[in-house]
């Protein structure tokens, strides 16, 4: 993913400290947020549940950390020149909306056909859109493009470590709100928000177990930790649209060296986490924010009375979808 | 509504008071709720919007509330000897899990046909279903039957000074969270939360305006006020199925003494702000819940720049209901 024009620094694996530094960078502009229990769901699950409520971060997902440590992380002059990244999502939106919190120019390629109300929203945090068409090489070549035309950083959505290392920042506030959880769960895409989790865990508790989940349809993580190398070039198939990447150079062999495993969970099974968390805790999260529910329901023997937390990671749902997800929960 | 079965304290106007000793006597077992701000929601509105987030309360609405300070407030005899209550809705959920504190043998008296899932809800909670022909004049026999045979007391919805009481304590908790509030806004069927919240609102803070949010299908309190008497046996049509009661004849004098006014929106009002909630919020809350939102996008001149309390009653949503309501949204 347009590796070349990667900055030097974006293979730097980032460590505890550098999530600590996210931490004092982003705290101006970023919310605490809170963490949530559930006396029904820990009973139905059989251990104690502790849920980081990503979906109510900035812009609606715990994207704004990383974005939000990237952009406080540029000198004055590359500020200047402003940020660049492809994505259509939540990372796009969080870019732009952490762009504004310091003035950046922040440019976004998004791909023709894209959700219409996404690129809205990434429009009214002040953004520049670029479209292009609808394939892996165009965006990259657009970005690419932009990056020599304009001298605008890269900001990719998971391989580079300022954004790693923000998005650890999440679970630092979790520990530091339950110190003494056995276990954490965060889903898995790219693996920027699993790494951050991961390095944050261990610096704080080297002994707790960090999970991985990541539906069925979209396996290449648990596969690709499975056979030892990355595999890529699937066509992910789940209704979890914030899960459809496939891990990058850079976070691959930090979950290798943190991970007790990860956990795979069908859309069935996503769909009605997803359904417990909107009908118990009155919270509206996005299928991708429920996996980590569905992967303990699934596991009830490993997470028997232990706590665990669960990293919620966003709440950006198109409620015209809910019909059809909803009638397809037995 | 089963008024001559009704116990002789079923007619006693409460005070604030009242509202005081019901927070302490509820204390031990109702949430403190919180209240929820959205940027987002208050540049849309044009002021200052404090959510008081009551569909987190315990069983999903304000109902526990009252029930609970009802089911507190028995002497010991009276409590051995059990509540009854006709309502397949929040108030039945809300009475029985108020009884389990305490308990006290709840039975619910539902109408054949009424929504299964609510049922398990009810029974799930420990009460004793009683099943009658889906009449108001069967319902109220059932219950006076059972009253008469258990000895059990009658809990009422809202013709019922503790439930009142209760109810009010809602807005307690939001001024002494926000003391300086303009104006509050609270949903209005029966009229039970609405005189609760105008007693504890005007018991704080005299000068405070109060308004009540109806659907334009269920408007009998709104036309009640304006024609100086009672209306009832109307057939309401909303998707509010909150607030399709009417006024009881313990709540219209309240609300007459108490309230600047009634506003009313339609359905579509009502959808349009519950999708605000949900999406800009990430709150489920029911259409109920999103009434005095609606009411408030519908007067923006009125509240133009004041602070203003919004009760949100409720979250306990059908979610197998979502496609049709939302495919109704322009």
């Amino acid at each position: 993913m347009n590796d070349i024009a990667m900055n030097a620094s974006a293979q730097v694996t980032p460590v505890f400290d550098d999530v600590l530094a996210a931490a004092a960078r982003i705290a101006p502009h970023a919310h605490v947020t809170p963490v949530l229990r559930s006396r029904t769901l820990d009973a139905l699950a059989g251990c104690e549940l502790h849920f980081k409520a990503e979906h109510l971060q900035r812009a609606g997902a715990f994207k704004f950390r990383g974005a939000c440590n990237a952009i406080w992380s540029l000198d004055d002059a590359t500020a200047a020149r402003g940020v660049v990244t492809h994505s259509s999502g939540n990372h796009g939106a969080a870019l732009a909306l952490a762009a504004r919190t310091r003035g950046v120019a922040c440019h976004v390629v998004v791909p023709e056909g894209a959700v219409a109300a996404k690129l809205a929203a990434i429009e009214a945090y002040g953004a520049t859109l670029h479209r292009c068409a609808p394939t892996i090489a165009a965006r990259e070549a657009r970005c690419a493009q932009l990056q020599a035309e304009l001298g605008a950083e890269l900001v990719h959505p998971y391989t580079d470590p300022r954004v790693i290392a923000g998005q650890g920042t999440a679970t630092l506030e979790l520990l530091a709100s339950v110190p003494t959880l056995d276990a954490v769960i965060a889903p898995v895409s790219g693996g920027g928000l699993l790494s951050g989790t991961a390095i944050a865990a261990h610096g704080h508790t080297p002994a707790i177990e960090v999970y991985g989940a990541e539906p069925e349809g979209a396996r290449d993580a648990h596969d690709s930790l499975r056979e030892g190398h990355r595999i890529t070039g699937r066509k992910p198939d789940t209704i979890c649209d914030g899960l459809r990447a496939e891990l990058g150079t850079l976070t691959f062999p930090i979950l290798r060296s943190h991970l007790r495993d990860i956990l795979l969970v069908d859309d069935p099974q996503v769909i009605a986490a997803m359904r417990l968390i909107w009908e118990r805790m009155k919270l509206v999260v996005e299928p991708s924010g429920a996996v980590p529910l569905a992967v303990v329901l699934a596991n009830r023997e490993r997470f028997a009375n232990r706590r665990v937390g669960l990293i919620v990671s966003g709440g950006n749902v198109d409620l015209d979808l809910l019909a059809q997800w909803f009638a397809r929960t037995p």
